[in-house]
């Protein structure tokens, strides 16, 4: 089977990581930011609008699948939301079509599911965990006291599940929309990434 | 470190058969059944009360915590109910103190998680799934209509979750409560097995 791997994740799991360093041990692609610049170029988009639509998701207005088809409403903030995730879901089965990939985030689970049934992953950790993993990856004046990066952590949280739910009707991290899901508090993601890798590499193979 | 491992399971997910497998693997002590009939030892319960106890926990009361003190109630069921648990947890951190091992049920995962900190797997799959493997290992006789079967496996793992609930106040099968969750839809058991044996047989170990 091709290899495809999606990695949903929790902020500051460290799944992004894993994901990275799993394309890496696998030698094949990694995309993440790689999508919505191809966004970009396709549509009349600029890269730093688009990554506020899927970074900062607006209120929807009601839920549709990706199955429906995308009819215009009268809402033009709506239609963009819209016209961005088709264009997304093109770009993502084109990406997995192509070849072997690891890809982080966008509902990918969701949108490559009855095409290419990929091994799906979701990232996880405690609390206390994001919080210092996101400490000791702080920009220089960030405020890092611990009130301050759970809020965060809980309004980034509550955007990707916002949106993910949003174009799914699943509820994110859900276990029973991904194959593992994998709590990383208190390990080694180099660790974890090259265990999760050797399921691929040999003949033991999900 | 010592390698507990503890497997907590949705019926017909195929849980037990990956806790056996994985317990032969990996050459380690596996319990399961054995954990009752040593309560049986211990005390005045026959083996087929403590298994009516354990597997059709009768509704509580009123929520505990294993920390708690195990104080007489006015109500008799309801005292050899507790007595029951404070025996099994016992034998369960005896087991996990003398040998490696595989303990599968029996809220081990919280019981040990102070004491020995152990790898905590959930193990589940679609109902569809869990039906047609039920399907398979049904006895002469059974009544093995997929309206039956579903309906078995919603009342075991009814009863499942409500035991882990009333005794150690957690949810049971919330990805919190565990290190990985594993899906075994459309999976080979035996092979999972073998991926999860080989992250605690080499220098990669969690």
């Amino acid at each position: 089977m091709g290899r495809v791997i999606t990695v949903a994740r929790q902020f500051g799991s460290g799944g992004r990581e894993l994901g990275r360093r799993l394309a890496d041990d696998l030698h094949i692609a990694y995309y993440d930011k790689e999508i919505l610049e191809e966004i970009a170029k396709r549509t009349d988009f600029s890269l730093h609008y688009i990554q506020q639509v899927v970074e900062k998701n607006p209120v929807p207005l009601f839920p549709i699948h990706i199955g429906s088809s995308f009819t215009a409403t009268s809402n033009p903030l709506f239609d963009q939301n819209l016209e961005i995730f088709k264009q997304q879901s093109e770009i993502i089965k084109e990406m997995a079509h192509n070849s072997d990939c690891v890809i982080v985030g966008r509902c990918a689970d969701y949108i490559l599911e009855k095409d290419c049934h990929p091994f799906r992953i979701f990232v996880y950790a405690d609390l206390d965990a994001r919080v210092e993993r996101c400490r000791l990856r702080a920009k220089e004046g960030e405020d890092t006291s611990t009130k301050s990066l759970a809020k965060r952590i809980r309004q980034i949280d509550k955007g990707r599940r916002r949106y993910y739910e949003f174009y799914t009707s699943k509820t994110w991290g859900a276990k029973e929309n991904y194959d593992v899901l994998i709590n990383t508090t208190g390990k080694d993601i180099k660790k974890l990434a090259r265990i999760v890798a050797a399921n691929f590499e040999d003949e033991t193979s999900l």
